[in-house]
């Protein structure tokens, strides 16, 4: 298994392309984290927008670069706008990403992840308890462990990516990216990052933009987890808790590689 | 009147518990604070769950260690969670805070919280009007006064308390928490806590998530107020404005005893 | 063309007297920036209040002193709140701000923009883009331009202006405030405002916020800018990225002045 971490070449001249794109990046996302995804895009800097009506979600998808669809804190209404979102970004080839949060731990948003899954998801990202469940409920299983490794999960992300043919990445003390042949790791990132609502949901968000400069989705969900992690790590040195580690976690990716 | 503050040795030995079980708690809050909410959870050491579908509500408080309900934004869909959520909690006795944010100016969000009280939350915690306003609501009355202080609202929270049987906060300059018989004050805090958004209602959460850990509401919401407190004037001393002070007091919550 | 900056002595007064009232701010905003906007406010000594539910809007903002109305996430729902609030905001003669956001981009939200006009706000904030649509589609057409600038945006907001009665502001760079007959600009600010989600947002708000303490309309849309700019430039010589800067323009509002 190879390992990528920053300032990788390949990573530093995608994240170079990043910045003169600027990608346009659909989110439909949780309601915890709206603000905080939306500020991680524009330090990094993409351009998010946070289009979230079934009237409008079908209609922006092929308008943007990428999309992400996290379902954390999905209703009814908002699965609705999901579903436009996602068939209408797979029908335009709008490169989207999947969060599948709490996804095996209640049967409403399994459901609705799961009939996400029909639209092509380029990259399915996870912690290690939501990529098992994932991967079980696609084949009729349930296999929720929320005390599970990143490593733990491996296997069964190989196979959800095999049978998805989407890229799956379990997030966790090491990341882990694998289309079902190749596996990579990326470690790095701290231990403050799980004291700050939202920096998972907002790799999703990080990995749909790359999807839109990068030659594979492999290479966009390394990127997204090798600048995050970089970043992280960073702003750890310079933190004493994970009030300034946030705030001094968005001025890192705004500086990152600069 | 007895007082209590950080470091009481019996809210020391509460927080380490706190730490040491990171009280899975389920948070239906307003939409302007879930993201601090989460937060302060996280900084404190507990597990947040924002999970506000009301396919979901009913079958996630069972499983979660302590419930908020806030109705600071509530709509219609958000009331049927609440009132799933709610009575699931009663039913699995998971314990419950309700913060009856602006109760008493709007009648639709008086009624619902009202209607809740029906589930006999362990702690009922809010500013002197809204306990003025709940206490006056269920007994017929209307009496709202947004120039109150915490000490006019004491008879009215008292009655309240001995109504519902619930422990009831009243939240101020001077905090008091009363279970109907007995009262305590807890001092402290500093003013810019009342410049930042959500503060009130994120220490709903925390006096939450102190119920899975406490040997009684009181204590609960005792604990909660004063490790608030404390970090509230730690953190003042450290900023220049409520930017830098909502920063800080993250950060001091998740150091306060370590 | 007049130029209006801070510390102008017109806007130096307007601010003091902003906080001896300390205007109850109405907002009905979009998900992404709702805490962003509440903590502006707050740190200016306004009083926010986000009260979306149809079921309270109507009956909130002829208690406010100021409303705003954002459609950046606008559902049906919301959108019915919306058109109460702004109905009984004309009624009772709360003066009120309309944030058209990427109206001209989705159809759904233009035709709510544009059926909310009719209630007559007092300003309309909006970039150079988005003022351009709006004065297209009342007058018919559909001109969107995503890269125009402030500058070029002046002709058509002047005549949007003119035909709504509305002070129409449009911002970038460079503000200009205009009501059809004279046309002012207010310099300043910093490009780190526009790394940070809900900059632009939260000026609507405080615009909302400082009609109910000023002369006129034209003049709360130039203090509202004069001092968002001061605060921007101040906090942007102190900060490394977008996040430090976030909290240190809180910071800087709340000192502005002082």
């Amino acid at each position: 298994m190879t390992t990528h971490v920053w300032p990788d070449e390949q990573i530093v001249r995608d994240l170079a392309q990043f910045r003169r794109v600027a990608p346009l990046t659909h989110c439909i996302t949780n309601i915890v984290v709206t603000g905080f995804t939306a500020n991680v895009l524009l330090a990094l800097g993409a351009s998010p927008a946070m289009v979230i009506a079934p009237e409008e979600a079908g209609e922006f998808s092929p308008i943007a670069q990428a999309l992400l669809i996290n379902v954390g804190t999905v209703t009814q209404i908002d699965a609705l706008a999901m579903t436009k979102a996602a068939a209408a970004a797979q029908k335009a080839g709008t490169p989207w990403v999947l969060d599948p949060v709490a996804v095996g731990v209640l049967e409403f948003r399994t459901q609705i992840a799961v009939d996400l899954l029909k639209y092509r998801p380029a990259v399915i990202k996870g912690n290690a308890s939501e990529i098992m469940a994932l991967a079980g409920s696609t084949g009729g299983g349930k296999g929720v462990d929320s005390a599970a490794s990143s490593t733990e999960a491996l296997p069964q992300a190989q196979a959800l990516a095999s049978r998805t043919e989407s890229v799956v990445a379990v997030t966790g003390e090491v990341d882990y990216v694998t289309d079902g042949v190749q596996t990579v790791c990326i470690p790095g990132g701290d231990v403050l990052m799980t004291k700050v609502t939202g920096t998972g949901c907002a790799l999703g968000a990080v990995m749909a933009a790359f999807l839109a400069v990068c030659e594979s989705p492999m290479q966009a969900a390394i990127a997204g987890s090798a600048v995050f992690s970089e970043a992280a790590q960073q702003a750890a040195r310079l933190s004493s808790g994970p009030g300034s580690f946030a705030s001094c976690f968005l001025d890192r990716l705004y500086l990152i590689g600069k």
